[in-house]
């Protein structure tokens, strides 16, 4: 069992504000500023060099890779930390397409994150000779798995509307053709329980900045099933995926199974900060974060929606069908997210009209829901959002 | 002119240590640590999404970027920080080779760093057809530049020796021959003075955390030529390189110049204790520090040589010829760097025999670059490399 409330109390959350974008960037774990400033101060400042030794800096993408690997449903010793998730995503598509030589086709929904879908494109036209990015709508993938496909890659719930899809189904839809399945996990790890090794994903990778708390630019992982991690070709062949990266060869030689997605130095820094959340997360059941995520978003749409008419649910309504977010559309979804924001309740806008509230168990309860959905409602029903600085438009990430 | 007593003091060296291995990873800047908290506490904890604009995170790479490409000859605007050195290779390969179709070689040689190496090879497998890494001797390169090179990359500064190459020089022969130049600076950013737009280089890139301090695992930069900058094809393609990355278009536009460049969500953490490096080099006059490293290292190779008839000198005797370190080698290097480390001389040992030291005027002055040669000779006459617990291997990066 996991308890909500000592989780929460472990986060620091600004006075006055209610933070519904834990699905974009998730807030300070109070652990990490003391665990990076030691970093800082006693290993990179009176270890130096002898750090990546001394301090184990060197094993930390693996030793991170497996606390989150647990969340993920990943076999031991199968997830490495590192990079950006764009990259990584790159890694698993390469590698999928050079296991599949015969094929050349990349699969993808248009409901996939744009990073995705640009770097497919950016590697099929590196590659040219006849490759091609198929992007269909999320609900014709299934039916879109053909014989031509190589890789199918999907992002298993929509950024925008917390849509998701049947991960087993998908993958045993695309082994059957002999396709192979790439899945990004950044809206479901930390979000819901997901099972790779029980779906027999081939290949997956996430960030760690949103429902895992590792902070800003915290880096990214992958996943490379058993079955593949061995015989999977590094396009991105680095020193630190190499088998010997001390020794200096001139010739690539790929390292261990997942090792050899090791690109270059990792991120000591932000793997520090990421380890302090992950503190937290290693106390956390998924299972249980999962019904009371499930409990609390249902509480904010029946708060939200009985009493708000324009707003629009685009999630769906049966809790097991969605991620860790509710999403609303409004035509006026930007200003009227300015103006939540303006009133401490943070959610985000994604166009053209998706206001997006992440509902995050860690850090959030009951009264944080009905709080949050009553200033939702003053919003709404006194048109708060007509007024003329919430129509200047900024960039929100 | 630069106060070398006054940047000495800007970082934290341990007690009893003389770190000669500034050209591995830099010591701490001693406002990193304040700097990084209030990151970590007042702007992700307290903006929390925000940040990205707010706390000026998005804009980091750019800004960063600037001041690198003042120490390196940059024009301004054309450089920009993210990812791992390694990924700054791929991507400069891959588009050289991108704005070079009719040709299929990359030209290296066997004195560049193996990442390098394995970086092209991994690109030259995933294109096939004809695609091919050429490595020769460093003094070989010259000669091997024919019409069948896309690019020529070459590491400016040879990580084990410090023999420099003559980017002006190759980068000229290079073009002459239709072909591109492709510079890896880790060795040079922050070692000498750099002058990337006057030798007329097409990309170049580097990593941040050996001799500009920025710290384990802090970010990489790459430069782009104005003149490719903006019909260069980036094979990573992903969201913060795109025009318009807010817009979360199905389809890629590059960006504008070295945006395009740009991959995922920057390290922000990272990119914070980098800054707080650059606020030291930012006060650095680059002739003032080559003068001053030449000179302190003419000193370390006379105050070492005379006495140690073992150590032979594997770098450049002539200054101009040299980068920011000093290498000897030696049969027995491994445990003599050992023997070095146990008494507070760090330096570092690369296979099969070179001890290495990295000079950096910016925190070494001549009494420690007397101390350390003291020391040295102290270990090479009573053969102290010789007992036992010097002899046991462990991974030194």
């Amino acid at each position: 069992m996991t308890d909500f409330a000592a989780t929460k109390s472990m986060f620091h959350l600004p006075e006055g504000v209610i933070y519904l974008d834990g699905n974009s960037l998730g807030p300070l774990p109070k652990a990490a500023p003391a665990r990076v400033a030691e970093m800082l101060t006693d290993q990179w400042g009176e270890m130096l060099i002898t750090g990546w030794n001394r301090g184990g800096w060197m094993q930390m993408p693996m030793a991170l890779g497996d606390r989150i690997g647990r969340l993920i449903g990943a076999e031991p010793g199968h997830v490495t930390v590192g990079d950006t998730l764009s990259i990584k995503v790159y890694q698993a598509l390469a590698a999928a397409l050079m296991l599949r030589p015969e094929r050349k086709v990349i699969l993808s929904d248009n409901g996939n994150f744009p990073s995705d879908l640009y770097m497919a494109s950016g590697l099929v036209k590196l590659l040219g000779a006849g490759y091609e990015l198929r992007v269909v709508d999320p609900e014709a993938v299934a039916g879109a798995i053909t014989e031509e496909v190589a890789a199918m890659m999907l992002t298993e719930v929509d950024y925008r509307t917390g849509r998701k899809h049947d991960m087993a189904a998908l993958t045993a839809k695309a082994h059957a053709a002999g396709a192979l399945a790439v899945w990004d996990l950044a809206h479901s790890a930390g979000a819901l329980p997901v099972d790779l090794a029980g779906a027999g994903a081939d290949f997956a990778m996430g960030c760690t900045y949103k429902f895992l708390n590792g902070g800003p630019g915290a880096p990214a992982f992958i996943y490379v099933s058993p079955r593949h991690a061995g015989k999977a070709v590094p396009a991105l062949s680095g020193w630190l995926g190499h088998e010997s990266p001390f020794a200096f060869d001139l010739d690539y030689r790929p390292g261990a199974g997942i090792e050899r997605m090791r690109v270059g130095t990792p991120p000591v820094v932000q793997m520090t900060a990421l380890a302090a959340a992950l503190d937290i997360w290693d106390q956390v059941d998924m299972q249980a974060l999962r019904a009371r995520c499930i409990a609390l978003s249902d509480l904010f749409i029946a708060e939200v929606e009985t009493a708000c008419p324009d707003l629009r649910l685009a999630s769906p309504r049966d809790g097991a069908l969605r991620g860790s977010q509710v999403s609303f559309r409004f035509d006026q979804g930007y200003a009227a997210m300015q103006a939540l924001i303006s009133r401490g309740v943070i959610g985000d806008f994604r166009a053209p009209d998706i206001m997006r509230f992440g509902i995050t168990p860690l850090y959030l309860d009951d009264d944080d829901i009905r709080a949050a959905a009553r200033i939702i409602v003053e919003v709404m029903t006194a048109r708060a959002y007509e007024r003329p600085e919430f129509q200047v438009r900024w960039a929100v990430t």
